[in-house]
């Protein structure tokens, strides 16, 4: 196919271009055929241009222009020129001119698209998906990779910049599975043996710094082989960072120093730093999550002290129990009707409560099922202690305190979202959560498990309470949390191989599977590990929020289902018998 | 562990610094205790400070200083003051200072290496690779990782600047086996399936072409399951591009910039452009390489022309066959001993060759076994022919055409190595190599394969030549070489489906195949194909070139060994039971 070379992209033409002959190259997107005319706007990433074809400019070009049809893909040559007034098109940076073509070469021809190609697609994902060449024409997922494209540049130059160092890890790793699934790869060469893929590069990063790098990041693939949820893939991207002789701050300070970059780059405003800092008790406390949507109010409140000498025998259990109280005011919700009531009550059970105390406001004082069994004093402090109004109702639920305050949060974001105190254009909220505890009880298993993960230091003053109390240990662990989401976690790492293999002896980690699966990091440690600590971003969820979008499948190229299908090559696939007799295995 | 963060790195102080208190992090390099002081180097990546401890000046911090060994982590705090006269160490940058202490840390301490930390190492690769860890704290290693860092850094910026978007393409992917193995990854989800480990993003960037974004890269991991050779690794990384709406030389025109960049960046050196380039033919005829290294000259010249009627017997059957004769000098080496002539031939034989003809330059003519078969006037014109001078010899290899110019390929460059042609300084040679055949027969499984890939594009005018004589047709494809190795290649691509089948037929896949294996590709080609091509570096040789490194294991972090182990962690390993009944395989 011989053709010309564009002279100019789709979105590169102007006023002064006019009177100039001009190549552009790329997709029939609209046509509309007018007295004897035909309009045709040519599209490529960079934008849309309108061709005319004037039989009496060129018959020629005009005639071939007859069997456009969407989505083939043209050269064409022709003269820029004013639009005729009135025909102007101000959306467009293009729109106040057209070329007139000259000559038009046809480079491909394309069967009739599945769905259109525009913004606003109402099909099935999976349609979207299985055609995923034709999706990713559209103009929202091209500028979610344009923006996608841009924050990873922006992460890379501010990095460099600060004398990180990018250093490639292993894909194929050892499998060491703690938490989530490895996913495994057979060795051909030994029978029997098997490479991970990372969860993420932890050990590999900490070897580094035990290495001398110092400041290290990475821009990362990292692999779970988990049930997948509605946001999870079985794929996923991180900036990932580990920095030597350092504390805390400096690692947020780091971290801050780049989301402010980010502000800048992407959505063109300025952060003020330093950010707002929270533990994660007092995140519980507050906002029954850690990782709290600041965007609205809704505080919740403890309210065990309010009922230190209660008589109700509900809440003087918790209160003996060390269990919690906690209130939570729904402004303006006074006049829910019982059916309301029931609902969110209902809510409330599923997400796991007993049940939901609900009081409304009145001039009078707290109408409610329970107000007969507490006391005047009790019901005036409620109301004072949540700061409730005349008109608002009252949310109260009581249990385990974690479990409990966890409720009360998922119920705040449901009464968010139906008071929607969520505007659109809210400004995003940045945050960090600290001071998490160490471990964290699985009632399932029976077992403590480390919250961020096994690598994480405790405070150094907590060193002790690991012979006695190890739920009370916390953690040098902090995560970054936007608009509600966890865009990242980091921690001060264990450099001391003692207290890393205490730390495994806590985990029910016997000695020898330590060895057996983490004894090139304790051993390296022995070598002389320098003080350090690391963050990882989630790549793909930073850019959704900076999207705005609500999956991270759309800010993804080629995203799976939530199956672990890629519906549009297949895979995974069925694969010949020589190929897993050479790997040594067999399908059961 | 509490400790002052530094105020500077270890290659940071100067003499503009003296007087001030300042805090160092880092590892002992080296001691010495000289009349009652210690002297230390602390090292970090940044460089070599020497401290002081004298007991006059902090009783402690020396008694302390006794226990310091190699490679133990420590915090210094001290004052910074001009070495006494006749101290300096112009070596170092910082060596006209040092710090006398006054407080010390051990961060950490450590056992003693198992090999000293230093640039010059005499020890095995597999104890370097069990101890990556301390390996790396290697300066030449430091310095490899760090100009890895900044060539990638170089890169991005280069493609970013030029339009460029970074989209990351899966590494979990169909499996589409063609030439080497893929690794494979059994699904959990799907019982029987599998995905497979990229060989490159091909299909996933022609797919990103269709899709229109116009000019990709991506700095990205790549696995092919191959029994690996001295320089291959299972993980290796690709800087990979692809353009639309472009011709071969805009890709040239790209990666040129790009190298010319990098000359710059990495070894401050102005690489002139357009480079040289030469045709697959013409590399084989007169360098016998695909690759050809013109950091010297020898070139081979073909003497069919000159047997054109000859009555030996030898030449005459390659002259009717269209096999080749083909001459080469090696200058200064007519007084080479039979013995040295023996091992030569040897050399040939190894490399495939039938027999070497060898001839001794002598004032009155040839000296050769085969003279006497050959009449005055060819003779004399094999001295013309290959303007050979007296004292020189020459080199005459008869055969097939490629096969017998690969091995006088050999030839050449084990000659070189014996003259030692190419000097330690000798200017870098950057080249390409174009007009590669499409196809090319493999003798043991009697077909031909795609020399480059199946996507690969013949030359227009060949296309006919697909039905009537397939060895001839030349692809749309070009390497680049630097230094006598393939750095890079590409090519333009198939974007028309009828063209795209028509090959997968010539290689013999069928319909079915190329359906299961490529129909999302070909179909994706029905719906708007632009014209494009691409290219892609071999990132880790590139980086080991630039280097000056004769091993891709110089310039990666984590490598593996020959057979595809890391010594360091033990990759790969066995796995539980319980993993492999969830991924529904067992090992036979």
């Amino acid at each position: 196919m011989q053709f010309k070379t564009r002279t100019h992209t789709c979105g590169e033409l102007r006023e002064s271009n006019i009177g100039e002959s001009v190549v552009l190259n790329g997709w029939v997107d609209t046509r509309r055929d007018l007295g004897g005319l035909t309009f045709i706007e040519i599209r490529d990433r960079y934008g849309v241009t309108q061709i005319v074809f004037e039989p009496q400019f060129n018959e020629e070009a005009h005639n071939l222009a007859k069997d456009l049809r969407s989505e083939f893909v043209i050269s064409v040559e022709g003269i820029v020129r004013k639009r005729p007034e009135g025909t102007e098109h101000s959306v467009y940076p293009t729109g106040n001119i057209d070329v007139m073509v000259n000559k038009l070469i046809v480079l491909n021809e394309a069967k009739t698209p599945p769905f259109q190609i525009k913004a606003d697609l109402d099909t099935s994902e999976d349609l979207r998906l299985k055609y995923r060449f034709l999706d990713l024409r559209r103009p929202n997922l091209q500028n979610n990779l344009m923006m996608r494209h841009k924050l990873a540049q922006t992460a890379r130059q501010y990095f460099d910049e600060n004398s990180f160092m990018e250093i490639e890890t292993p894909v194929l790793m050892k499998s060491t599975p703690e938490g989530a699934r490895d996913f495994l790869v057979p060795s051909r060469i030994h029978r029997g043996k098997f490479y991970a893929l990372p969860q993420s590069p932890q050990t590999y990063k900490q070897i580094l710094m035990v290495s001398g790098f110092d400041r290290y990041f990475q821009i990362v693939k990292c692999f779970r082989d988990e049930d997948l949820r509605a946001d999870r893939q079985p794929e996923f991207t991180q900036i990932d960072l580990e920095m030597s002789f350092i504390d805390q701050d400096d690692i947020m300070g780091i971290v801050e120093g780049f989301m402010k970059r980010a502000y800048k780059e992407i959505w063109k405003k300025d952060l003020e730093l330093p950010l707002l800092r929270l533990t994660y008790a007092t995140a519980m406390e507050k906002y029954g999550s850690d990782k709290p949507d600041l965007r609205f109010g809704l505080e919740m409140k403890t309210l065990n002290h309010v009922f230190q000498n209660t008589a109700f025998k509900v809440f003087q259990d918790q209160v003996q129990k060390k269990g919690i109280i906690t209130g939570m005011v729904a402004p303006g919700c006074g006049d829910y009707t019982r059916n309301q009531l029931d609902g969110l009550t209902d809510f409330a059970k599923k997400a796991g409560a007993g049940g939901l105390i609900w009081m409304r406001v009145k001039e009078d004082g707290l109408e409610a099922p329970i107000a007969k069994f507490l006391t005047p004093d009790e019901l005036k402090n409620i109301v004072s202690e949540l700061d409730a109004k005349t008109g608002d109702l009252v949310f109260i639920l009581t249990g385990p305190k974690d479990k409990t305050l966890s409720i009360m949060g998922t119920l705040r974001l449901e009464m968010a979202r139906r008071l929607e105190l969520i505007k659109k254009d809210a400004p995003p909220k940045l945050l960090w959560v600290t001071d998490f505890p160490l471990f964290e009880w699985d009632e399932e298993t029976k077992r403590y498990y480390a919250m961020h993960h096994m690598f994480t230091s405790p405070n150094h003053d907590d060193i002790p309470l690991l012979d006695t109390d190890i739920a009370s240990v916390k953690a040098r662990a902090y995560d970054l949390v936007l608009n509600g989401s966890e865009v990242g976690g980091g921690s001060i790492r264990i450099h001391d191989s003692a207290l890393q293999s205490k730390i495994f002896k806590t985990l029910g980690i016997t000695d020898e599977e330590a060895e057996y699966r983490f004894g090139f990091l304790t051993n390296a440690f022995k070598y002389g590990a320098p003080p350090h600590g690391g963050f990882a971003f989630g790549f793909d969820r930073l850019v959704m929020i900076f999207a705005g979008e609500n999956s991270i499948r759309e800010v993804m190229a080629f995203p799976k289902t939530a199956s672990g299908i890629s519906l549009m090559d297949e895979a995974p696939s069925t694969v010949d018998e020589t190929q897993l007799r050479e790997l040594h295995i067999k399908i059961r």
